[in-house]
């Protein structure tokens, strides 16, 4: 029998990520809300857990010879993709070509699309001093990215430019929904991006994205 | 017979992530230096193989079904691992807790310590405006990172801290070893972590690791 993972989030773009996926996947989970603006996230026992002191984390008591705790939500995601999706719904086997698009995207969303959209976050809504610099610089770096996207979408016109590898949705679509999802809070609105725009609405729809947007809500 | 690989690179701290790799496993690869200061990877002929336009790149004649071309170094080098490290040197066995242990942090150097030394190095350097708000910002966020590190490296004293994961290095002390060579020319000295600077002098005197930084001189 399956055991309850253990969810260390709180609402934010990458907060929401492993929630939509658990959703997605229908597995149990419990939600342990680490409330970043108490800071909780920088406290010893959390730090235990991950050393980066961010959310969110997962600790799974499936995990063969003992429990696994694994943070960064590139990381999460494929964990979860390996272990639960073993019909492959939303993933491709290991070592084929759509698997390390998959890969390669998922990155792309880690380590471009989300710290970039973080700092134009920072500079225009959390900065003391208001910088139009920085204002510029990370919209238009977050504007390039999801130009980028818009081009990985187009150029699975095979399947309609429904999802960004193959047939369909995966790890890296779900990291990308995180963030796409907070574009609107900084005035930006995803539909300049035609193909984007459909993929997003598309995904909104969805039942268990909704269930893992609500995640932080819950306790 | 394995056919060699295509490395589309330039020496940067992302750029030589790669080369070190390959040339710690001993396979045959040949480079292609796309110019960044020339903007070669905005090229059309590289765009088409990197629609994000950045480097680095590889192409792999020996793919099953047909050459595999992937970006993202996080990618790259899990690919790299997964195909030609099958013993296991600079890698752990998929589905093992040290599995994943890499892979969170070869994730949380592609996410956070890249990202955020790269923007350091975009204020100090780059940036025409000199603004002091952004060079602390990202200094600080960068020597967090370092520390997290070291406490990561004093998490594994079984091993005598020599690696982030376990009793060998990995593709997450590659990654992070990229930019821990860029770190003094921004004039912060990796010895300030003892950890990491007995880590960094440590990988520094192989060979195969010289080699790699050196890829950009070639052609």
């Amino acid at each position: 029998m399956i055991k309850p993972i253990t969810l260390y989030t709180f609402g934010t773009p990458n907060g929401v990520k492993p929630s939509i996926f658990l959703e997605l996947l229908g597995i149990a989970y419990k939600t342990v809300v680490v409330d970043i603006s108490k800071n909780d996230q920088k406290s010893d026992w959390y730090v235990k857990l991950n050393p980066n002191g961010r959310i969110p984390a997962i600790t799974d008591p499936n995990f063969e010879g003992g429990e696994l705790t694994i943070s960064q939500t590139g990381a999460i995601l494929q964990y979860l993709a390996d272990k639960y999706d073993t019909a492959h719904k939303f993933s491709y086997p290991a070592g084929t070509k759509e698997y390390y698009k998959t890969l390669e995207y998922l990155i792309f969303q880690v380590a471009e699309n989300g710290p970039m959209q973080g700092q134009m976050g920072h500079f225009k809504f959390f900065a003391k001093e208001k910088i139009e610099y920085g204002i510029n610089r990370y919209e238009a770096e977050t504007k390039r990215i999801y130009g980028v996207y818009e081009d990985i979408l187009s150029r699975n016109s095979a399947n309609d430019s429904k999802y960004l590898v193959g047939d369909r949705y995966t790890i890296a679509d779900i990291a990308l929904l995180g963030w796409a999802n907070a574009l609107s809070r900084a005035d930006i609105d995803i539909h300049q991006w035609p193909l984007l725009g459909k993929w997003y609405d598309a995904l909104r729809k969805l039942p268990a994205v909704e269930r893992g947007f609500e995640v932080a809500a819950r306790n």
